[in-house]
């Protein structure tokens, strides 16, 4: 009984997905699918209140349940260039420094870090796994070194987590990290060394550019599609012209383009580079925070011959604070273990602890249905009052999860100087410039949604909106 | 008048430590002492009780109190070897995962970690703590990401802390990172790069000689001195013989020799290093630890230029498991602080507000008295306890703090096979070979002293000697 309300929830989303019901279309009456379906009132009710609450619909007041307007429709997609791509010195960014250092500001509208605003994450509950972990971590003296592997109750319950979207796991070959950049850089650490050619995404993550620069290697950067991620005949082109000893890639909400690879393209791609013997580095960690109606598939899950190194963390769907991330490095995992010793030792039980007593109640899926249901208005919101307020030609992707938008500005606007102008207006965004080592994206930013919507966001667009204007006709 | 029992006791530590009362001598009587100074019977029997938490004497029942011997009377000092060095490629060491994995092993006896037992900690403060910062915490919402130099009271009870044994330090300065390895491997990636020569004292600490080849680096070990560390002619025929990027020392108390450095030997160095321009990153984990009447000296407080990156944490003297350290890295704050957001983003608050909460109230210095009075005491115990059972032509060195001996067995004996039958019998030890990389110290073993001693700690020290009898026959 319980669940014929979530089946029935589960029709409309698919409907709605393949486009049999388009945004703005009006969804059957209560009493009118009662009487069609025989269900009862209450279970057409529930089915609609879940809707809503995955951001599929809207409720108009007396007047009923709409499909609500999602991406595609706002604004056109980023369209990807293919452009002849050669391995190249990254350069550093100080700005990273600065976003990071601005992220707890107050005073700026937090449109520049791709992180859950703190009244997204599940305080309440968090609070409460803290208190219950610190007296046990006091009473059986937790605090000395804990094994640099990690909390053996954390990484059984990551084992148990993947079930459905990785191919099983065991614990034993999950190593707990600082974070998921922690476990990035030793990933990279174990396959890769100074000199060689590490291939990502254009756009990528800048953090990945500047490890790839520390780590004295070269980035190799082939276009990606906002819609269906990085362009595989790029892909085959560059592994047969370069000597390429790994790749840092996204393959479900990549930031900054939020595109989901799709499942064939996956599998497609963690072939080729097992026929060439090329480890991935897959940086899942907004796996999780999907709008659509499943988890989407990792490449690992595609990985028979233990090259794909596997990272995430909790950091975007718990507690960023607490560094808690985790990889699944395959064949690698004697090599990712020892760098961990040599530069960490180890990663603090106490946080472990606190991340396991969260998750043993079925708690964290709760919550996540309920964040990946915001961030997916926020997303929505962001992305149709970009529309309303920038300029006619800005062009938008339509992310499929995670908490970032990417939007192409006419061709003349310079992201950096929207970027200043906007900090001097107390507005926080990142500029594209970022997400390349090449200079390429001058025009385009980023905007972070992971803040809820209200007036002071809807102005701050505006304003933007009215900035990008301006330097438009300059 | 509270004070006056203290200076009563630093005048009888002084007349110890310059051998003008020597091991096993009688103090005077109680009565005596105050017919002699005109000091109440209070205060003199204070200053002897002071004298005894700082291990300096012991009563003996119905006799009086005594000068406890120490360390330089047990054994003869092993004898450092002056031999032509040159940089090697370090070769890993998979003894090291084993040591970190066994940690927390309640059947193994734990001579063979560098760490103090749980119940020397303060296990009741620290709780509090914790439930203080909780609270505060959740309130007020610290769970998004932190700023990336650390968390702001933190760095400023740090440098409040650095007077007297530093020079001036601003919190502006200090960057907290997940431990002092991390604090060293950061600091070495900012000034080294592959391939380069990292100048260590032999032996010494087996994860820089990790993190050495981790790097792709070399390292070039010069002999130290039990008693004055790191052999100041070799030091300067090696940087006149080899172009050197870098070195990593231990200038008090170093990890596995004990020795501190003479403060002119420490200037010296500082100095040698500046004309020449090689950064030196100081680990002074042990630097609290000190078994004499004051602190010493870090070679940092010699650093004119900016050249000397000193590294430090909380986890030899607080609480291991929060991975809370940090660096004072000079003049290359800035690359130092862009590795770290490039592997680790930020170090967690939750733990870096825990240990600031702990230090705010003295309760840090009241716990180190007692720490560092326990850890001298279980030295001098486990060191009477060698040469009790060992065979007599065993050597040992003379701590001036931290938590290690090191002995030096018959020339015929094998460490590492010392090592196997120790851990046959639930004994954990270090083989000596851990700490070179050039296959020296076969003939070495390593025994912390980080537990209290006791009938079960004497009866493992035994059973060792027994091996090692058994071995040199052989």
């Amino acid at each position: 009984m319980g669940f014929r309300y979530l089946k029935l929830a589960d029709e409309f989303v698919e409907r709605i997905e393949q486009g049999g019901l388009k945004a703005g279309e009006k969804l059957p009456s209560l009493r009118d699918l009662h009487a069609r379906t025989g269900l009862s009132l209450a279970t057409v009710y529930n089915a609609y209140m879940e809707l809503e609450k995955r951001g599929m619909v809207e409720a108009r007041h007396k007047s009923g349940f709409y499909v609500k307007p999602f991406m595609e429709d706002i604004l056109p997609l980023p369209k990807m260039k293919r452009v002849a791509a050669k391995p190249q010195k990254v350069s550093m960014n100080a700005l990273v420094e600065f976003i990071l250092e601005s992220v707890g500001d107050p005073d700026m509208l937090p449109l520049g870090t791709a992180v859950a605003a703190p009244e997204l994450l599940p305080i309440k509950a968090l609070a409460g796994a803290i208190r219950a972990v610190s007296s046990k971590y006091i009473r059986s003296r937790e605090l000395s070194y804990g094994p640099p592997a990690g909390f053996g109750p954390l990484r059984r319950t990551i084992a148990k987590r993947a079930i459905g979207f990785q191919q099983p796991v065991n614990a034993e070959e999950i190593l707990v990290t600082a974070g998921c950049m922690d476990a990035i850089q030793l990933c990279l650490r174990a396959v890769s060394r100074p000199g060689d050619t590490v291939l990502v995404e254009s756009p990528t993550f800048v953090c990945y550019l500047q490890l790839i620069e520390d780590l004295n290697m070269y980035a190799l950067e082939l276009p990606a599609d906002a819609k269906t991620g990085i362009d595989l005949p790029s892909v085959r082109k560059a592994v047969e012209q370069n000597r390429i000893s790994a790749c840092i890639l996204n393959a479900n909400f990549q930031n900054p383009l939020g595109f989901e690879m799709p499942t064939e393209a996956k599998q497609e791609l963690v072939a080729l580079m097992a026929r060439k013997n090329i480890p991935i580095i897959e940086d899942d960690i907004y796996g999780d925070l999907y709008f659509g109606a499943a988890r989407p598939k990792t490449m690992k899950s595609f990985d028979q011959k233990g090259l794909v190194l596997y990272c995430s963390s909790f950091s975007k769907t718990l507690a960023p604070d607490l560094r808690v991330g985790w990889t699944l490095p395959g064949r690698f995992l004697p090599q990712v273990k020892r760098l961990k010793i040599n530069t960490s030792m180890t990663t603090s039980k106490l946080n472990q602890m606190i991340v396991a007593e969260f998750l043993k109640e079925g708690a964290y899926d709760r919550h996540l249905r309920k964040l990946r249901s915001a961030v997916k208005n926020q997303v929505a919101d962001t992305a149709r009052a970009v529309a309303r307020y920038f300029p006619e030609q800005t062009k938008i992707s339509a992310p499929k999860g995670g908490f970032v938008l990417w939007v192409e500005l006419d061709k003349g606007v310079d992201g950096m100087k929207v970027f200043e102008l906007a900090k001097a207006n107390k507005i926080f965004i990142t500029p594209g410039v970022m997400c390349s080592g090449t200079g390429k994206y001058r025009n385009c930013i980023r905007l972070s949604c992971g803040h809820p919507w209200n007036e002071k966001m809807e102005a701050g667009i505006r304003i933007l909106g009215e900035i990008i204007k301006e330097q438009t006709k300059g």
